[in-house]
C-alpha cells in the first residue's frame, strides 16, 4: 500500500474509533461537524483526502485537538 | 479570524519554524517534499488549506510524525 494511501487509511481507522468512544452515529457525528454523512463515511473507509480544515473540524466535534487525532502509529 | 483561517496560520509558523531549525530553504525543503516552492510559500503564509497526504509529505519532509507537526496551541 502506497504511504499515501496508508495514512488515510490509518486516519479513517482513528476517527472511527474515535466517534465509537463518544458514542456517535456517523449521521449524529456528521451533524455536528456540518458535513455530510457519506463525506464522513469515506474518510473512515480512507477513501478521502481530507483538507486541513476539515480535519480541524472533526477534531473540533470529537472535543480533541489534532496531536490527538493523529496519535496513531503511521509508520509504512 | 475564523477558526478555519486560524488553524492554517499556526499550521504555517509551525511548518516555517521547524525548516527553519533543520536548517532548509524553502527551495531545498520543496525539493525534498516533491512539493513547488510557491506551494510550500502558500502554505507558510497560512494561504493554502493542504490534505492529510501533503500534510503527511511536509511532516515526512521533516523527519517528524503528524502528530509533532501539528504540537501547538491552535485554540482560536
Amino acid at each position: 500500500m502506497k504511504a499515501s494511501d496508508s495514512i488515510k487509511v490509518h486516519l479513517g481507522q482513528r476517527v472511527k474509533l474515535l466517534r465509537l468512544q463518544v458514542g456517535l452515529s456517523q449521521e449524529a457525528f456528521a451533524d455536528r461537524c456540518g458535513l455530510d454523512r457519506t463525506y464522513i463515511s469515506g474518510i473512515e473507509r480512507g477513501v478521502r483526502n481530507p483538507t486541513l480544515e476539515v480535519l480541524y473540524i472533526i477534531a473540533t466535534g470529537l472535543s480533541i485537538d489534532l496531536p490527538t487525532l493523529f496519535a496513531f502509529d503511521h509508520s509504512v
